[in-house]
C-alpha cells in the first residue's frame, strides 16, 4: 500500500509550485501486510523525460518514509513513490533472530542462498554486481557452517541484493504528481505598477515610451525590480469613460486603458499616443539595465471599436436586437467595454488568437504578466493556455487578479497562476493579519498559492490608507514587504496619495481616466523609506521566502510582532510593526529562543535596519513604536552573546 | 467545479460505512467561473443500479453544499456531487439588480423569455411543466412591460425553469463514491467469547455442542447478543501442543483449536470431540432463540494433518529439503500450524477455497467471522473476499482481529471489514484512552473504523486486570461497555480470572492447551454487574453509538468522565469511572449545559442507573467512587428542572 503522499494537492489533479534550485520533501505512508521488510524510493525527473531518477525514502517509523530531491530547471516536474518488499533483508532479519536465539538454522541458510541465487538469475543484466554476488553465493556454499552464519549475516551482503533485487512487487503510485519549478522571481519580487501616460510634466498631455523612460531612475533607486504597466494598448473611443468613471468624456479624457482596441489596433499594438512597438521595444531594454523587468496587463475584452468586433463578431454575446453587450456585473455597468463570449462556437479561434497575443509579446521578451480579472474567464481556459506557454517558455510569470471568493482565487493558483493577488488590503488587525497570513503559510495553500501583497491598486484605496496619512502607508508598506516575499505599489503610493470618492475605495480623479502629472519628489514622501526597505529585502534571505514566517507573543493588540529566519538561521529578521498610525503604542514582545537560535537565557544583539539602532535583545523585550517617527523595527540578529 | 466531497476516503478509493437507516451527509465545495448561479445534487442509490436517485445539496456559503439522504437497505451504494449552472436564475438575479437600480430592462427582458424558450426547447420530455412553461411564456409575450417584469421576477418561474434545466454544462465528480450500509448489529454488539469444549463439568473431559448448550442461558442472562466461539474443526495431531504452548502434550491435551485440521477434516468440519455438523446446527438455532447470533473464527491456517496439506501441497511454503514451514515470528515458533503461501501459483484455487469455506458456513446459517491475524495476509485478498461475500450476504459482519502497526490495521478496516479490534486493552490513564477515543471517534477514522473494545482475549490478560481485583474488572468493564457501541468479554472475565504467566500477559494454564472445567457461579463473580451494564445499554440509545462520544473535564486524573447522547437530547448519559482500582478518588466534574440540554445555570435530576440513586446536578458537581463499592457512576439525565 502507498497511501497519503505529501505533498499532493487534490489527489494529484493540480501540480505544487517549487523555485529552481529548492528541495521537494516527500513522504509517503508504505507498508505491506505481515511482517516483511519494505523498502520505498521516489522517482522523479522531468514530465516527459522517459527516465526518471531515483532517490531512496528514509523510513521515519509507523510505515512512514521521507525521501528529498533538488529541481535544478525552469520546467515541469513530476514525482511519485515506489514501494517494495526487501525479500532479501526480511530473511537476514529474521535469521539473525534465530541465530541469537541459537536455533538450527541450517535449513534457513540453504533458504537464504537460494534467495540470493534467485537474485543473481533475475538480475536485469551481467555487471560487476551480479558477479560478486555469485562469487559471494559459492563462498557461502564452500564455508564451514559457522563462517557460512556470519557471512550471511554481513551488512554488505543485504546492500548488495539490495541493488540486484528485481523487486518482483514493486507498486508504483499514480497518478504521477506535478511540480512547476519556476525561476527565483516568482517567489521574491518588488513591483511598482504604472500607467505609462501620466509620467509626462505637461498636464493632460499624455507621455510617451520615451518620455516615461525618464522615470526609471527614480524607480530603480526605489529599489522595485518588476515594473508594471497597466494596458499600453489602443483605446476605444466608443463609449469612452470621462472623469471619475462618467459617461460623459471630456474632448481630451484618455479613456480607460482596459478599453482596449481601437482602428490603431488591439491586444497586439500600442496605443500610437505612447509611441511605436520600436519605443516599446526600447523602453523595455531601457527598464531591463536598470533591473526593471516590465511586466504587462493581459485583459481579455474590448472597447466596442476593437479589430475582433468586426472580425470575429461570434466572440461577443449580443443582444435580440443584435447588437453586442457590454460588460456589466448589476447594477454595475461597464459601457466601454464589451466581455468575451468563451461559449462562443469558435472555442478554437478564440483560444488560438489569445495563445499568439501572449506569444506576441512574450517574443518581444516579455515574460510576466499580470492578468486582469482572470476569474470571469473558465478556469480550464488557464489551465491550457499556462501550460501551453510554459512548454516553450517555462519562465512566464503570470500573476492572477482576482479579488473574488477564496475557492475561486485558490483554484486559479492551481491550475497554474504564479502569483496571485490577495485580501491582503482588508487586512488591518492583529487578528486579521494573524490568521490569514498563517492559511498563506501554514496550510496547504503554501504548496501552490504565491501571494503578492499589494499595498494599493488603481482601484482600490484602503480605508486605512485614506484616513491614516504618511504613517499608515509606511506601516502597511512595512507589512507588505516583510510579511511576503512578493510585494507591490501602485505609483502614487510613494507620494501618499490619498484622496479617494467618500464612501468607496476609489482614487478621486483616478488615473484610470485622466492623464496625471506628479511631482514626484513632493514633500512628505516616502521614497528612502521604500528604498531603504528594498534593500533590506535583498539583502536579507529570510525575507526572501513565504513559509518562514512566525508570529511572536506581543503583548498589545496593535503590534504585530514576528520572526523571519533562513534555514541555518544564518539570518534571522524580527519585525514589530505598530498597525495603529495615530498612536504611539509600546509592547513587551516574547523571542522564544529556538526562533532566534540561541540558548534558554542567552541574549543577542539586534540591528534595526531602518534606524541602525542596536540593541540587547533576550527573551523578553520592551518595544516603543511612535507612527510619527517609524512605525515599525525591522531588527537582524547581529551577533549572539 | 466540484472539490473537496465529504466523507471521501484515500480520494474514493475505499467505501465509507454506514447502518441501515443512517442518514449520510455530504458536503462539496461547488463553483464556476464568474458571477452565475450555480447549483449542486447529490446522486446516490445501490451500487450497480442503472438510475440513481437525485437529492438538491443546500447552500451553506462560501461555494459549499450540503445535502442528505437515507440508506434503506443492508447494501452497498455509490454516491456523488453534480453541478451546473442555473442560466434562468443568474438571469433573473441579474434582472432583478436592474429593475431596482431603474434601468431599461426591455431588452434583457427579451433575453429572458429567450432563455426559458430554449429551456422549453430542450426538455427532455413533454410533460405538464413543459406546457406550463410554454403557457408562460405565451403570458410573458403578451403582458404589459409593467406585468411581464413582474411575472418575470416571480419564483415560480425560476422554480419551473430549474425543473426544466437541461443542466447543459452539468459535471459529475468521479469516481463515484461507495458505502457499506451494515445491518445495526455491525456497530451495537456485545460479544462473548468462548471455547465450546470449555463449558462441561466434569474435569479434563470436552464437552460437547449438546452440553455447552446448557450455557447459553447464563450468556443470555449477562445480556450478551454474540457469542463467538473459538474454532470448532477437528484439531491436528502432529506437534500437538501441551499446557502453557510446550512442546510436549500430555496425553490428554486436547491441543490448540487454531491448530486446525486433521484425519477427521479440515475448514469445514466440526471437532469429533464437540459432535457432528448436526449438534452445531441445533446449537447454532438454540442460541438465536435465545438472543445470542453464533459468530466463527476464521483462521486460515492448518494443522499438519490437516486435508489441504495433502491435497494442496503447493499451498504451503517448503525448506530446501521439501519438507513444509511451519508458521514462526521469529523467535518464536508454532510448531503446530502451517501458514498459507499466498504466493503459491494456484492463487485462484486457494481464494475459491477460502471462499467456499466461508459460504459452506454461511449457508448453515453463519452471519458472523472473527477473523484471525488477518494482518500476516494479503490486503486486496480482504478486499476481495468481503466483496464477493457482501454482493449475496451483505449482511455479513467481519471482525478484524490484527493487532499490529496503526496504518495496517486502518487499511484492513478500508478494505471491508465490518468491525476491528483495538489498542484498548493497552489504554488505561485519562491521557491514553481519551487520546485513543478522540482519533477514533473524532478523525477520518470514524468514517471506517468500527472498534470492538474486548476488555481481555485468550491471548490478553493486561496488567491492571493481572493485579487491580474485582474492581479492575469492573472498571475496564464499564469503560469498554460505555465508549464503544460494540464490546466484548472472553468467558472467565466474569469470575475475574486474572492469574498470568509471570511478567506476559498469557493466562497462566491458558484454555488453549487444556480443557477447563469452571464454577460459574463462584463468589466474587460479576454476572450480575455485567448483566446490569448490558441492560443499560440495551435501555439507552446514547450508549448504541460510537461518535457521540463527548469527554468533559473533571478535576482528578484517575477520574474519566464523559457524556454521550443522542441526536435529539432524549437520552443523555454521563459516565464517570475511577480508573484507579485500588484507591476511592473523588473529583469535581464539569458538565456544560448543552451537553446535557440545559440553559445555562438551570439544574437537572440525574439517576445513577448502576445505583438506583439519584442526584440533582448542574454545571459542577462532586463524585466520589470508591472501587470497593463501584467504580463508575453511569447517570441519565432524568428531569430538567
Amino acid at each position: 500500500m502507498i497511501e497519503n503522499i505529501t505533498p499532493c494537492l487534490d489527489c494529484g489533479r493540480w501540480p505544487i509550485k517549487r523555485i529552481v534550485g529548492d528541495t521537494v520533501t516527500v513522504e509517503a505512508d508504505v507498508f505491506r501486510d505481515g511482517h516483511q521488510i519494505v523498502r520505498a524510493a521516489l522517482l522523479w525527473g522531468r514530465k516527459g523525460d522517459r527516465n526518471l531518477d531515483e532517490t531512496p525514502m528514509d523510513a521515519l517509523g509507523n510505515d512512514r518514509y521521507r525521501g528529498q530531491f533538488v529541481v535544478e530547471e525552469n520546467a515541469r516536474y513530476v514525482y511519485t513513490v515506489v514501494g517494495w518488499t526487501d525479500y532479501f533483508a526480511s530473511w537476514q532479519s529474521d535469521f539473525k533472530k534465530k541465530v541469537e536465539a541459537g536455533r538450527d538454522v541450517g535449513s534457513d541458510l540453504l533458504e537464504g542462498i537460494a534467495l540470493l541465487e534467485k537474485i543473481c538469475g533475475r538480475a536485469v543484466k551481467n555487471s560487476a554486481a551480479v558477479e560478486e554476488l555469485k562469487a559471494l553465493v559459492e563462498r557461502l556454499k564452500r564455508s564451514s557452517h559457522q563462517d557460512a552464519v556470519r557471512l550471511a549475516l554481513d551488512d554488505a551482503v543485504r546492500r548488495l541484493a539490495a541493488v540486484l533485487d528485481p523487486r518482483e512487487d514493486a507498486m508504483v503510485h499514480k497518478p504521477y504528481l506535478e511540480i512547476i519549478v519556476d525561476r527565483p522571481k516568482a517567489r521574491f519580487s518588488s513591483w511598482y505598477e504604472m500607467f505609462p501616460r501620466s509620467q509626462g510634466t505637461e498636464p493632460g498631455k499624455p507621455s510617451t515610451f520615451l518620455e516615461a523612460e525618464r522615470r526609471l531612475d527614480d524607480i530603480q533607486r526605489m529599489g522595485f525590480d518588476v515594473l508594471y504597466l497597466t494596458p499600453i494598448h489602443p483605446i476605444g473611443i466608443t463609449n469612452r469613460k470621462g472623469p471619475n468613471n462618467s459617461l460623459v468624456p471630456l474632448p481630451d479624457s484618455p479613456g480607460s486603458p482596459w478599453a482596449i482596441g481601437s482602428s490603431a489596433g488591439g491586444h497586439t499594438a500600442v496605443d500610437p499616443s505612447l509611441g511605436t512597438l520600436e519605443d516599446f521595444d526600447h523602453f523595455v531594454k531601457t527598464a531591463q539595465e536598470k533591473g526593471l523587468e516590465v511586466a504587462l496587463d493581459f485583459a481579455i475584452q474590448c472597447s466596442p471599436d476593437h479589430p475582433w468586433v468586426r472580425e470575429h463578431p461570434e466572440w461577443f454575446r449580443h443582444r435580440p436586437d443584435g447588437s453586442i453587450k457590454y460588460a456589466e456585473n448589476p447594477p454595475k455597468e461597464y459601457q466601454d467595454i464589451y466581455p468575451i463570449d468563451f461559449d462562443t462556437p469558435d472555442q478554437e479561434g478564440l483560444k488560438a488568437e489569445l495563445l499568439w497575443v501572449l506569444l506576441f509579446w512574450i517574443r518581444r521578451g516579455i515574460r510576466i504578466f499580470r492578468v486582469d480579472n482572470p476569474h470571469t474567464k473558465p478556469i480550464m481556459f488557464w489551465h491550457w493556455l499556462i501550460e501551453e506557454i510554459h512548454k516553450d517558455y517555462p519562465d512566464v510569470i503570470f500573476l492572477s487578479e482576482a479579488f473574488t471568493r477564496p475557492k475561486l482565487m485558490k483554484v486559479l493558483a492551481k491550475v497554474g497562476f504564479t502569483q496571485s493577488y490577495t485580501y491582503f488590503t482588508w487586512r488591518n488587525t492583529k487578528q486579521e493579519l494573524t490568521e490569514y497570513l498563517t492559511e498563506l503559510t501554514q496550510s496547504e495553500m503554501a504548496e501552490y498559492f504565491r501571494p503578492n501583497f499589494f499595498t494599493n491598486t488603481p482601484d482600490i484605496l484602503s480605508p486605512i490608507l485614506q484616513t491614516g496619512g504618511r504613517p499608515a502607508f509606511q506601516m502597511r508598506l512595512i507589512l507588505a514587504a516583510t510579511l511576503s516575499p512578493s510585494f507591490g505599489i501602485y505609483s502614487g503610493y510613494e507620494l501618499c496619495e490619498n484622496e479617494a470618492i467618500p464612501g468607496t475605495e476609489e482614487y478621486m480623479n483616478s488615473e484610470k481616466y485622466e492623464i496625471k502629472v506628479r511631482d514626484w519628489n513632493k514633500p512628505g514622501n516616502i521614497k528612502d523609506y521604500i528604498a531603504l526597505v528594498n534593500a533590506i529585502r535583498r539583502e536579507n534571505p529570510a525575507l526572501q521566502y513565504l513559509t518562514n514566517l512566525r508570529f511572536l507573543p506581543a503583548d498589545n493588540d496593535a503590534i504585530l510582532f514576528y520572526v523571519k529566519s533562513t534555514a541555518d538561521m544564518s539570518n534571522v529578521i524580527l519585525v514589530a510593526v505598530n498597525l495603529d498610525p495615530f498612536n504611539t503604542r509600546e509592547a513587551t514582545v516574547t523571542v522564544p529562543c529556538d526562533s532566534v537560535g540561541v540558548a534558554p537565557g542567552q541574549a543577542y544583539v539586534v540591528k534595526d535596519l531602518l534606524s541602525g539602532a542596536t540593541y540587547t535583545w533576550s527573551e523578553r523585550n520592551y518595544v516603543r513604536l511612535d507612527p510619527q517617527v517609524n512605525p515599525a523595527h525591522i531588527l537582524r540578529v547581529e551577533q549572539r552573546l
